[in-house]
């Protein structure tokens, strides 16, 4: 058994797990670029009961490059795993027996949980329900601490959908474990839930709420943007004002000092202008490149 | 060529071929978990012409931990191999071309074995028509022998749907290659075909035919459950009835002998209560792990 | 970096580099059957945004042979990469972060030169649009030589859809380096473009034009055949007549040479008879296995 076993929240973890994994992550840099053979044999499940192209093949991306394999797994929502009127305990069971670890994504609160109560072997959770994206807060605390070279100090802004980003709330309850200063930029009818807020100033943040993007990128090191889903506004007038505002485009990122930085968990549709993308401050693809070597960090600590 | 070439039915089989695959896959116990290069650079190819992410996963496993690789591949049904009006003749040609093994699922009767004529690369049938899934029956051959130490001299019962199901038709035929009382219990609507009957009588089998479920685990060693669709009754209140009748529940497994085995090829629906998931009878899973095993041996067996 | 660097178009190449993919090929004859660790370690993308099973899998079966890995791509049209309104730029600006190579087939012209253009990792067309198919026009071009020794100096005949199949295109933009006479056999419906005629005749190409297959078998040592596709005809009466005068008989095979070959893109239709299957002219499975090795040849000169 590794240093870790399951990863399901990113609440189980201490600042020092986390920093274990950033840490590992850093020295996996080198190993992304040159492979290895750490995990050869050591065989990797993806269990997604919701599409994610993109998370999925990090994932797989980041176990190759350690020597390990794939289960060529189809989404699960069609499948006959899962399927047929199966439990999720049931079909948690049965995959564990093919693999070594179970990489999983579904749509409901608490399922990884569940999932890692069945399991024997270790579950990585790769999103569940409306809050938990543990190796997403992960990649996001990585990326910090490489092009800044430091998390704790820094001035953070978190915008866009603060209400049903589960990424951006799994990065919120990273952050506790920092000393940060933490602007949170929503329209009103996204902002961050109380309860979460709450949180994070008695954990000792100083956090601040604003409406519009101006007051966000004034003073920040580092600039979280999300994607605000024309899905969540009955009225298609009120989405379009609030996208307006809510978008970073060329003048807003020039007046940005230099070595402040853009993240953002992609895809992305038009909160980042693409003029942005060639300036110094635009690191998002940086990040997916990141998001790699920490999911080996991961697989690392947890089957070695 | 291996010591098998094809894998087609199970009545292909002397029982000296079934020895020997049981055999092989007992020594693939050790190396299903050290994992092993024996089938390095070995390509398999699954062709499922209908989904099964359960067989082609316990499949990919096998061939992952003998060192092989896989074609990534998604259910032809959709696809272009197999699509756009081509015969399964070209198809298979195509495909005998990509890989050296070639995992074929299809919901015809005998397609399994057209594809073994067309093609210069073993076939492995994982699952034709209503009435072959020859690799499952040598996994519950193996499960049995494994956990009972021995098949011959045993008391097996199959039941629920043995009309329909091809995981029970292969088991049956299986078995007449051993010295057993076989008790098969199904409701009336889903009896063992008489022909079927007929050929393990003639093996020397005793069988004796009952229509509920307490008559079957009296005295059995091995109780093999299958699944009873909804979709077989025109009436669901007849549904209802049978379903009742055919459910295995904690106080009629707690009169089994310690020693008895409880199997199911998987998914469930509700025939097996989860209740007796922890009673030591209840090997399910474990059978879904000797499932991985005996595909290793056939691999082996086909390509080494 | 390899001796190519992307492969986008076949127009792209010199008769040099045609030349090195083609020797590279044959060398990889014997890699193919042995297996090899040239590409230990690399990762290949397919990114598919249109469904190819058997263009993927024989990439993908390239790849293993070469001893790299592939990610387990779905089709990327229904998946969240390229979906949720995401442009190319950003898909192909994401998976570059997961792969050493990018093999993209999609539907429209011109996508996998921009792919190229945002992509710092080699992209490799498999297939775009109408017009782009390079890695079918090379694994073409090998057959021949593979199987006639040359290809200076043949009678080619490309016979049937020579309006909208891309494969066809592709091979007579290869042909262009040769000193080969054409023959272009098909309904008037389905002529080539007189502009591709154009540039065979300026290239020094001796372009014959017929409209029934008779006249393109008579002396050819090459025959190309594409399918008909029916949606091409409103009048369902057009297309049967059609159909008929190019269909390849047993009769007709039978007249040519013993050592002509007929070669096909597959899948087939009806437009090949399966009675000439059996016969030494047809070559159109062999050129599949002449697939893989071309396509571990493009392989092997961009990444290594």
């Amino acid at each position: 058994m590794g240093a870790l076993h399951n990863l399901i929240s990113i609440h189980d973890l201490t600042r020092d797990e986390i920093d274990l994994i950033l840490q590992r992550a850093a020295e996996m840099e080198e190993i992304a670029v040159t492979r290895s053979k750490l995990l050869n044999g050591r065989i990797m499940a993806c269990l997604f009961f919701e599409p994610s192209t993109r998370t999925r093949l990090s994932f797989e991306s980041a176990m190759l490059r350690l020597g390990g394999s794939v289960l060529g797994f189809a989404d699960v929502g069609v499948s006959s795993a899962g399927g047929k009127g199966e439990t999720l305990a049931d079909t948690i069971r049965t995959v564990e027996r093919y693999a070594d670890v179970i990489v999983m994504r579904h749509p409901l609160d608490g399922s990884a949980r569940v999932a890692a109560e069945f399991s024997n072997r270790p579950v990585i959770n790769a999103g569940s329900g409306a809050e938990e994206h543990p190796t997403q807060a992960l990649l996001d605390l990585y990326s910090i601490q490489k092009m800044k070279g430091t998390i704790d100090g820094l001035n953070i802004s978190l915008c866009g959908d603060l209400k049903y980003g589960r990424t951006v709330h799994s990065l919120a309850m990273a952050l506790i474990e920092y000393d940060v200063k933490i602007t949170l930029a929503a329209p009103e009818q996204l902002q961050m839930k109380p309860s979460i807020i709450q949180v994070m100033k008695e954990a000792g943040l100083t956090v601040v709420e604003v409406d519009n993007i101006d007051d966000a990128i004034n003073e920040a090191d580092v600039v979280y943007m999300t994607r605000i889903q024309k899905e969540r506004f009955p009225d298609i007038r009120e989405y379009d004002a609030v996208r307006g505002r809510f978008r970073l485009k060329r003048e807003d990122v020039e007046q940005m000092p230099d070595d402040a930085i853009i993240l953002h968990p992609l895809p992305r549709v038009d909160e980042l202008d693409p003029e942005i993308d060639s300036l110094p401050q635009a690191r998002y693809f940086d990040q997916v490149e990141a998001g790699v070597v920490t999911r080996m960090a991961i697989l690392d600590l947890i089957l070695n």
